[in-house]
């Protein structure tokens, strides 16, 4: 059902180095017009049944934070164990991408990219709960 | 390989109401302290290998776009159909949530609930081309 168009190739502090699969080229035309991408990947580590299966997650690297469902959480485990981040545009080289804040571990597979549209997707006065903001940004 | 969590049961103006299936209940606890959720659904219509097949689109709700990849649009024809929306959060009763600005056609598949985080998914100053200004904000 899902198909993968690249991986996450390699990661050092914050630039991540993606590919994207040739026949997934012709793609990218234009991307280099917008300074930040969503990627969609998958968490390729937690697709196993019993990640899938988990529910409540107690996010340990936020101290304080309750237990809360993982549709409240950026938890990997969760039913379709796809991850989502905005990033910044670097460079890119071909079908070589890199991108800062991508917080995939190398080997990941990539599922989507699409350019991140401010007008839409920005919304800098959202509410949060206290524990989001200890620890790290997600 | 992905499962459908809930569904668009329907559409009204810019309300949405979405229900979320029984057995995925727990994960909503604590969906109520975030302002905004990032919705991740299915383009079902756009699931044919045809439309997974297509690179390039001419955004024809956007005049004067240029023909461009589709990793460069947010156009549904892709090669995996999976609909993204930052939506601000209204109600919720039990498994039903309303939410406003989730640009999904009723009978849309959900696929996961994210809490928006401003600190990570928030760049009101991200650069885009002109073409996406005009039109609609998707």
């Amino acid at each position: 059902m899902l198909r993968f168009i690249g991986v996450v190739e390699s990661v050092k502090e914050e630039l991540s180095r993606v590919r994207i699969f040739d026949e997934f080229a012709a793609g990218l035309q234009g991307l280099d017009t917008f300074s930040h991408l969503i990627i969609l990947y998958w968490f390729h580590r937690r697709e196993d049944e019993e990640s899938r299966r988990v529910l409540k997650v107690t996010p340990r690297r936020h101290p304080g934070a309750p237990e809360v469902g993982v549709f409240a959480s950026r938890s990997p485990s969760r039913p379709n164990p796809i991850g989502f981040a905005v990033t910044e545009r670097v460079k890119r080289e071909g079908t070589i991408l890199w991108v800062k804040g991508l917080d995939a571990v190398e080997g990941s597979p990539i599922l989507d990219i699409k350019p991140y549209l401010p007008r839409a997707d920005a919304f800098p006065e959202a509410v949060v709960p206290e524990w989001t903001l200890r620890g790290p940004k997600t």
